[in-house]
Protein backbone atom coordinates (compact mmCIF):
# COMPACT_ATOMS: atom_id res chain seq x y z
CA UNK A 1 0.00 0.00 0.00
CA UNK A 2 1.63 3.12 -0.99
CA UNK A 3 1.58 5.77 1.38
CA UNK A 4 0.89 8.81 -1.14
CA UNK A 5 -2.29 9.06 -2.68
CA UNK A 6 -2.76 8.40 -6.55
CA UNK A 7 -3.13 12.16 -7.69
CA UNK A 8 -0.29 13.36 -5.63
CA UNK A 9 1.78 10.56 -6.84
CA UNK A 10 0.85 10.76 -10.55
CA UNK A 11 1.88 14.26 -10.38
CA UNK A 12 5.38 13.46 -8.93
CA UNK A 13 5.73 10.77 -12.02
CA UNK A 14 5.23 13.88 -14.45
CA UNK A 15 7.55 15.89 -12.86
CA UNK A 16 10.05 13.04 -13.03
CA UNK A 17 9.70 13.04 -16.69
CA UNK A 18 10.89 16.39 -17.35
CA UNK A 19 14.96 16.51 -18.04
CA UNK A 20 17.22 17.07 -15.14
CA UNK A 21 14.37 16.42 -12.16
CA UNK A 22 14.98 13.77 -10.30
CA UNK A 23 12.82 11.70 -7.92
CA UNK A 24 13.55 13.50 -5.17
CA UNK A 25 13.05 16.83 -7.31
CA UNK A 26 10.01 15.62 -8.28
CA UNK A 27 8.41 15.15 -4.82
CA UNK A 28 9.79 18.43 -3.78
CA UNK A 29 7.89 20.37 -6.57
CA UNK A 30 4.62 18.40 -6.03
CA UNK A 31 4.44 19.06 -2.07
CA UNK A 32 5.37 22.93 -3.18
CA UNK A 33 2.41 22.94 -5.81
CA UNK A 34 -0.06 21.38 -2.83
CA UNK A 35 1.22 23.88 -0.51
CA UNK A 36 0.52 26.79 -2.99
CA UNK A 37 -2.06 28.81 -4.20
CA UNK A 38 -4.47 26.76 -6.87
CA UNK A 39 -3.85 29.89 -9.19
CA UNK A 40 -0.17 28.87 -9.77
CA UNK A 41 -0.84 25.25 -10.31
CA UNK A 42 -3.44 26.32 -13.09
CA UNK A 43 -1.61 29.09 -14.40
CA UNK A 44 1.40 26.32 -15.06
CA UNK A 45 -1.42 24.06 -16.35
CA UNK A 46 -2.99 26.47 -18.79
CA UNK A 47 0.81 27.39 -19.72
CA UNK A 48 1.16 23.97 -20.82
CA UNK A 49 -1.90 23.39 -22.75
CA UNK A 50 -1.41 26.62 -24.52
CA UNK A 51 2.12 26.10 -25.82
CA UNK A 52 1.00 22.85 -27.49
CA UNK A 53 -1.90 24.27 -29.29
CA UNK A 54 -1.02 27.77 -30.03
CA UNK A 55 2.51 27.01 -31.00
CA UNK A 56 3.86 26.57 -34.08
CA UNK A 57 6.73 26.52 -36.32
CA UNK A 58 7.99 29.82 -37.92
CA UNK A 59 7.56 28.70 -41.97
CA UNK A 60 10.59 31.05 -42.52
CA UNK A 61 13.24 29.82 -39.90
CA UNK A 62 11.59 26.69 -38.24
CA UNK A 63 11.95 28.62 -34.93
CA UNK A 64 8.61 28.71 -32.14
CA UNK A 65 6.24 30.43 -33.28
CA UNK A 66 2.34 31.44 -32.87
CA UNK A 67 1.87 32.81 -37.06
CA UNK A 68 3.27 31.52 -40.33
CA UNK A 69 6.52 34.45 -39.37
CA UNK A 70 8.19 34.15 -35.37
CA UNK A 71 9.22 37.58 -34.21
CA UNK A 72 12.94 37.52 -35.43
CA UNK A 73 11.70 36.90 -39.09
CA UNK A 74 9.08 40.16 -38.90
CA UNK A 75 11.36 42.12 -37.44
CA UNK A 76 12.22 44.58 -40.50
CA UNK A 77 15.09 45.48 -38.42
CA UNK A 78 17.82 42.99 -38.67
CA UNK A 79 20.23 42.00 -41.57
CA UNK A 80 18.62 39.86 -44.34
CA UNK A 81 22.28 39.30 -45.73
CA UNK A 82 23.46 37.07 -42.74
CA UNK A 83 22.00 33.58 -41.74
CA UNK A 84 22.83 31.91 -38.56
CA UNK A 85 22.34 28.30 -38.71
CA UNK A 86 21.64 26.34 -35.36
CA UNK A 87 20.38 22.95 -34.02
CA UNK A 88 17.95 24.13 -31.89
CA UNK A 89 15.72 26.88 -30.86
CA UNK A 90 17.55 27.39 -27.67
CA UNK A 91 20.23 27.97 -29.20
CA UNK A 92 18.68 30.96 -30.44
CA UNK A 93 17.81 32.45 -27.13
CA UNK A 94 21.19 32.02 -26.07
CA UNK A 95 22.54 33.97 -28.98
CA UNK A 96 19.86 36.61 -28.90
CA UNK A 97 21.37 37.28 -25.02
CA UNK A 98 24.54 38.30 -26.40
CA UNK A 99 23.14 40.84 -28.91
CA UNK A 100 26.16 40.14 -30.78
CA UNK A 101 24.31 38.63 -33.75
CA UNK A 102 21.66 40.95 -35.51
CA UNK A 103 20.86 38.39 -38.80
CA UNK A 104 18.25 35.74 -39.77
CA UNK A 105 18.06 32.10 -38.14
CA UNK A 106 17.82 28.86 -38.97
CA UNK A 107 16.47 26.02 -36.63
CA UNK A 108 17.56 22.74 -37.90
CA UNK A 109 15.79 20.95 -34.96
CA UNK A 110 18.87 18.13 -34.48
CA UNK A 111 22.33 17.49 -35.79
CA UNK A 112 23.29 14.65 -38.35
CA UNK A 113 23.43 11.38 -36.90
CA UNK A 114 24.12 8.66 -38.78
CA UNK A 115 24.62 6.40 -35.55
CA UNK A 116 20.89 7.36 -34.17
CA UNK A 117 19.73 6.98 -38.16
CA UNK A 118 19.13 11.51 -38.27
CA UNK A 119 20.20 12.08 -41.88
CA UNK A 120 19.51 15.69 -43.46
CA UNK A 121 16.36 14.75 -44.26
CA UNK A 122 15.29 14.68 -40.30
CA UNK A 123 16.07 18.20 -40.45
CA UNK A 124 15.34 21.31 -42.09
CA UNK A 125 18.30 21.15 -44.26
CA UNK A 126 15.79 20.89 -47.56
CA UNK A 127 14.25 24.23 -46.14
CA UNK A 128 17.78 25.75 -45.42
CA UNK A 129 18.87 25.23 -49.36
CA UNK A 130 15.80 26.13 -50.27
CA UNK A 131 16.28 29.82 -48.52
CA UNK A 132 19.78 30.23 -49.83
CA UNK A 133 18.72 29.32 -53.34
CA UNK A 134 15.62 31.50 -52.94
CA UNK A 135 17.72 34.28 -51.82
CA UNK A 136 20.50 33.31 -54.71
CA UNK A 137 17.48 33.59 -57.43
CA UNK A 138 16.46 36.55 -56.36
CA UNK A 139 19.77 38.57 -56.79
CA UNK A 140 20.30 38.56 -53.53
CA UNK A 141 22.27 35.95 -51.86
CA UNK A 142 23.25 35.49 -48.33
CA UNK A 143 26.62 37.41 -47.95
CA UNK A 144 27.13 34.75 -45.20
CA UNK A 145 26.30 31.50 -43.57
CA UNK A 146 27.33 31.28 -39.95
CA UNK A 147 27.15 27.81 -39.01
CA UNK A 148 26.83 27.48 -35.17
CA UNK A 149 26.08 23.89 -35.16
CA UNK A 150 27.49 22.49 -31.82
CA UNK A 151 31.14 21.35 -31.74
CA UNK A 152 30.26 17.86 -31.17
CA UNK A 153 30.72 14.75 -33.80
CA UNK A 154 27.12 15.30 -34.65
CA UNK A 155 27.46 19.41 -34.73
CA UNK A 156 30.83 18.96 -36.85
CA UNK A 157 29.02 16.19 -39.49
CA UNK A 158 26.22 18.77 -40.10
CA UNK A 159 28.33 21.66 -40.53
CA UNK A 160 30.66 19.69 -43.13
CA UNK A 161 27.66 19.23 -44.72
CA UNK A 162 26.29 22.15 -45.13
CA UNK A 163 29.26 23.72 -45.95
CA UNK A 164 29.47 21.89 -48.84
CA UNK A 165 26.06 22.09 -50.32
CA UNK A 166 26.07 25.92 -49.79
CA UNK A 167 29.48 26.56 -51.26
CA UNK A 168 28.65 28.39 -54.35
CA UNK A 169 24.96 29.85 -53.35
CA UNK A 170 25.90 32.07 -50.80
CA UNK A 171 29.01 34.98 -50.49
CA UNK A 172 30.31 33.04 -47.66
CA UNK A 173 30.48 30.15 -45.42
CA UNK A 174 31.55 30.55 -41.85
CA UNK A 175 32.03 28.39 -38.39
CA UNK A 176 31.83 29.68 -34.85
CA UNK A 177 35.03 29.54 -33.41
CA UNK A 178 36.62 26.69 -31.31
CA UNK A 179 38.54 27.29 -28.47
CA UNK A 180 39.03 27.51 -24.55
CA UNK A 181 35.87 29.37 -22.90
CA UNK A 182 36.38 32.55 -21.29
CA UNK A 183 37.15 32.26 -18.09
CA UNK A 184 38.83 28.73 -18.73
CA UNK A 185 42.07 27.00 -18.21
CA UNK A 186 44.39 25.76 -20.33
CA UNK A 187 45.39 22.82 -17.99
CA UNK A 188 41.71 21.80 -17.76
CA UNK A 189 40.93 22.06 -21.73
CA UNK A 190 40.89 18.59 -23.78
CA UNK A 191 43.49 18.32 -26.92
CA UNK A 192 40.78 18.33 -29.65
CA UNK A 193 39.63 21.82 -27.54
CA UNK A 194 43.15 22.78 -27.53
CA UNK A 195 44.41 21.94 -30.86
CA UNK A 196 40.82 24.00 -32.25
CA UNK A 197 42.46 27.02 -30.57
CA UNK A 198 45.78 26.99 -31.70
CA UNK A 199 44.49 26.55 -35.39
CA UNK A 200 41.98 29.06 -34.95
CA UNK A 201 44.87 31.43 -33.35
CA UNK A 202 44.66 35.57 -35.09
CA UNK A 203 46.71 38.21 -34.61
CA UNK A 204 46.58 40.31 -31.60
CA UNK A 205 45.07 43.08 -33.01
CA UNK A 206 42.35 41.03 -35.14
CA UNK A 207 41.67 39.00 -31.93
CA UNK A 208 40.60 41.99 -29.35
CA UNK A 209 38.48 43.46 -32.50
CA UNK A 210 35.46 43.57 -30.15
CA UNK B 1 10.49 43.30 -29.06
CA UNK B 2 10.77 40.25 -27.62
CA UNK B 3 12.62 37.21 -29.64
CA UNK B 4 9.81 34.85 -27.41
CA UNK B 5 6.48 34.35 -28.60
CA UNK B 6 4.22 35.46 -26.01
CA UNK B 7 2.55 31.41 -24.92
CA UNK B 8 6.32 30.43 -25.06
CA UNK B 9 7.26 33.01 -22.38
CA UNK B 10 4.34 32.35 -20.29
CA UNK B 11 5.48 28.76 -19.80
CA UNK B 12 8.78 30.16 -19.10
CA UNK B 13 8.15 32.14 -16.47
CA UNK B 14 5.36 29.24 -14.84
CA UNK B 15 8.33 26.80 -14.64
CA UNK B 16 10.66 29.63 -12.86
CA UNK B 17 8.04 30.21 -10.35
CA UNK B 18 8.37 26.88 -9.13
CA UNK B 19 10.86 26.31 -6.26
CA UNK B 20 14.89 25.49 -7.53
CA UNK B 21 13.83 26.02 -11.03
CA UNK B 22 16.17 28.81 -12.14
CA UNK B 23 15.49 30.80 -15.41
CA UNK B 24 17.81 28.79 -17.81
CA UNK B 25 16.07 25.89 -16.41
CA UNK B 26 12.67 27.19 -17.32
CA UNK B 27 13.81 27.50 -20.71
CA UNK B 28 15.45 24.30 -20.61
CA UNK B 29 11.85 22.39 -19.67
CA UNK B 30 9.83 24.66 -21.97
CA UNK B 31 11.57 23.74 -25.14
CA UNK B 32 11.60 20.02 -23.98
CA UNK B 33 7.56 20.24 -24.01
CA UNK B 34 7.70 22.24 -27.34
CA UNK B 35 9.18 19.05 -29.07
CA UNK B 36 7.64 16.81 -26.75
CA UNK B 37 4.65 14.64 -27.69
CA UNK B 38 1.36 16.67 -26.81
CA UNK B 39 0.39 13.76 -24.18
CA UNK B 40 3.51 14.85 -22.14
CA UNK B 41 2.25 17.96 -21.88
CA UNK B 42 -1.36 17.58 -21.11
CA UNK B 43 -1.02 14.30 -18.48
CA UNK B 44 1.46 17.43 -16.27
CA UNK B 45 -1.69 19.97 -16.95
CA UNK B 46 -3.71 16.93 -15.84
CA UNK B 47 -1.92 15.97 -12.73
CA UNK B 48 -1.95 19.79 -11.76
CA UNK B 49 -5.41 20.35 -12.02
CA UNK B 50 -5.78 17.08 -10.10
CA UNK B 51 -3.92 17.46 -7.08
CA UNK B 52 -5.59 21.02 -6.45
CA UNK B 53 -9.04 19.65 -6.85
CA UNK B 54 -9.14 15.86 -5.28
CA UNK B 55 -6.69 16.39 -2.44
CA UNK B 56 -7.65 17.34 0.96
CA UNK B 57 -5.81 16.82 4.33
CA UNK B 58 -6.12 13.93 6.38
CA UNK B 59 -8.71 15.13 9.24
CA UNK B 60 -6.26 12.72 11.79
CA UNK B 61 -2.71 13.65 10.52
CA UNK B 62 -3.16 16.20 8.50
CA UNK B 63 -0.81 14.81 5.74
CA UNK B 64 -2.38 14.79 1.80
CA UNK B 65 -5.18 12.69 1.59
CA UNK B 66 -8.03 11.57 -0.98
CA UNK B 67 -10.33 10.94 1.73
CA UNK B 68 -11.06 12.11 4.94
CA UNK B 69 -8.14 9.55 6.23
CA UNK B 70 -4.69 9.06 4.36
CA UNK B 71 -3.86 5.89 3.40
CA UNK B 72 -1.52 5.96 6.43
CA UNK B 73 -3.76 6.51 8.94
CA UNK B 74 -6.26 4.05 7.17
CA UNK B 75 -3.86 1.30 7.00
CA UNK B 76 -4.63 -1.43 10.30
CA UNK B 77 -0.79 -3.03 10.52
CA UNK B 78 0.54 0.10 12.02
CA UNK B 79 1.56 0.89 15.60
CA UNK B 80 -1.13 2.74 17.32
CA UNK B 81 0.70 3.59 20.11
CA UNK B 82 3.77 5.10 18.80
CA UNK B 83 3.05 8.76 17.10
CA UNK B 84 6.02 10.89 14.80
CA UNK B 85 5.23 14.33 14.85
CA UNK B 86 6.96 16.04 11.62
CA UNK B 87 7.18 19.66 10.46
CA UNK B 88 6.04 19.11 6.60
CA UNK B 89 4.80 16.08 4.34
CA UNK B 90 7.80 15.08 2.63
CA UNK B 91 9.39 14.59 5.96
CA UNK B 92 6.93 11.30 6.07
CA UNK B 93 8.05 10.39 3.00
CA UNK B 94 11.62 10.75 3.86
CA UNK B 95 10.72 8.32 6.91
CA UNK B 96 8.91 5.85 5.00
CA UNK B 97 11.39 5.51 2.90
CA UNK B 98 13.56 4.00 5.62
CA UNK B 99 10.81 1.69 6.75
CA UNK B 100 12.07 2.63 10.14
CA UNK B 101 9.15 3.12 11.82
CA UNK B 102 5.94 1.64 11.77
CA UNK B 103 3.44 3.89 13.96
CA UNK B 104 1.16 6.65 12.36
CA UNK B 105 2.66 10.77 11.57
CA UNK B 106 1.73 13.83 12.59
CA UNK B 107 1.91 16.95 10.20
CA UNK B 108 2.07 20.58 11.97
CA UNK B 109 2.67 22.30 8.12
CA UNK B 110 5.73 24.24 9.61
CA UNK B 111 7.66 25.30 13.00
CA UNK B 112 6.80 27.78 15.46
CA UNK B 113 8.57 30.97 14.48
CA UNK B 114 8.33 33.80 16.20
CA UNK B 115 10.48 35.83 13.62
CA UNK B 116 7.78 35.47 10.81
CA UNK B 117 5.00 35.47 12.54
CA UNK B 118 4.33 31.90 13.07
CA UNK B 119 3.13 30.89 16.65
CA UNK B 120 1.33 27.42 17.13
CA UNK B 121 -1.73 28.50 16.23
CA UNK B 122 -0.37 28.89 12.86
CA UNK B 123 0.27 24.74 12.83
CA UNK B 124 -1.41 21.97 13.17
CA UNK B 125 -0.70 22.07 17.25
CA UNK B 126 -3.96 22.19 18.45
CA UNK B 127 -4.99 19.04 16.46
CA UNK B 128 -1.96 17.12 17.63
CA UNK B 129 -2.68 17.96 21.23
CA UNK B 130 -6.20 17.19 21.22
CA UNK B 131 -5.30 13.23 19.64
CA UNK B 132 -2.54 13.10 22.44
CA UNK B 133 -5.83 13.92 24.76
CA UNK B 134 -7.99 11.65 22.86
CA UNK B 135 -5.99 8.66 23.13
CA UNK B 136 -5.37 9.59 26.60
CA UNK B 137 -9.12 9.93 27.71
CA UNK B 138 -9.61 6.53 25.80
CA UNK B 139 -7.36 5.00 28.30
CA UNK B 140 -5.19 4.20 24.94
CA UNK B 141 -2.30 6.97 25.84
CA UNK B 142 0.62 7.00 23.35
CA UNK B 143 3.37 5.08 24.48
CA UNK B 144 5.67 7.46 22.64
CA UNK B 145 5.26 10.62 20.71
CA UNK B 146 8.37 11.38 18.76
CA UNK B 147 9.79 14.80 17.73
CA UNK B 148 10.86 14.49 14.49
CA UNK B 149 11.12 18.17 13.72
CA UNK B 150 14.52 19.51 11.41
CA UNK B 151 17.14 20.07 13.74
CA UNK B 152 16.76 24.05 13.07
CA UNK B 153 16.24 27.27 15.74
CA UNK B 154 12.46 26.74 14.48
CA UNK B 155 12.51 23.32 14.74
CA UNK B 156 13.80 22.71 18.38
CA UNK B 157 11.78 25.53 19.71
CA UNK B 158 9.22 23.50 17.97
CA UNK B 159 10.11 20.40 19.77
CA UNK B 160 10.31 21.86 23.06
CA UNK B 161 7.18 23.62 23.00
CA UNK B 162 5.35 20.48 22.26
CA UNK B 163 7.28 18.34 24.46
CA UNK B 164 6.07 20.52 27.01
CA UNK B 165 2.47 20.26 26.30
CA UNK B 166 2.54 16.53 26.01
CA UNK B 167 4.26 15.90 28.66
CA UNK B 168 1.62 13.87 31.07
CA UNK B 169 -0.45 12.72 28.29
CA UNK B 170 1.44 10.45 26.74
CA UNK B 171 4.02 7.54 27.71
CA UNK B 172 7.36 8.99 26.77
CA UNK B 173 8.30 12.42 24.51
CA UNK B 174 11.45 11.71 22.57
CA UNK B 175 13.52 13.52 20.10
CA UNK B 176 15.51 12.03 16.82
CA UNK B 177 19.20 12.19 17.70
CA UNK B 178 21.06 15.20 16.04
CA UNK B 179 24.70 13.96 15.21
CA UNK B 180 27.22 13.61 12.58
CA UNK B 181 25.45 12.12 9.41
CA UNK B 182 26.61 8.82 8.00
CA UNK B 183 29.19 9.37 5.77
CA UNK B 184 30.38 12.67 7.13
CA UNK B 185 33.22 13.94 8.65
CA UNK B 186 34.01 15.48 11.93
CA UNK B 187 36.63 17.73 10.56
CA UNK B 188 33.62 19.60 8.56
CA UNK B 189 30.79 18.90 11.19
CA UNK B 190 29.85 22.79 12.72
CA UNK B 191 30.75 23.33 16.31
CA UNK B 192 26.87 22.87 17.41
CA UNK B 193 26.63 19.26 15.86
CA UNK B 194 29.73 18.45 17.37
CA UNK B 195 28.80 18.74 20.60
CA UNK B 196 25.33 17.67 20.31
CA UNK B 197 26.84 14.09 18.51
CA UNK B 198 29.25 13.96 21.98
CA UNK B 199 26.16 14.56 24.17
CA UNK B 200 24.09 11.88 22.33
CA UNK B 201 26.68 9.42 22.48
CA UNK B 202 25.81 5.94 23.54
CA UNK B 203 27.97 2.97 24.69
CA UNK B 204 28.85 1.16 21.54
CA UNK B 205 26.45 -2.04 22.21
CA UNK B 206 23.82 -0.14 22.54
CA UNK B 207 24.72 2.37 19.82
CA UNK B 208 25.03 -0.91 17.67
CA UNK B 209 22.01 -2.00 17.90
CA UNK B 210 20.07 -1.92 14.56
Amino acid sequence: MSVVVEPVARLIEAFARLPGIGPKTAQRLTYHMLRSPEGEARALATALIAVKEDVVFCTSCFNFSIGPLCPICLDPGRDDTRLCVVEDALDVLALERTSAFRGRYHVLHGAISPIDGIGPERLRVRELLDRALDAEARGEPFAEVILATNPTLEGEATALYLAERLAGHVGAVTRIARGIPVGGDLEYADEVTLVRALQGRRSIEEASDR
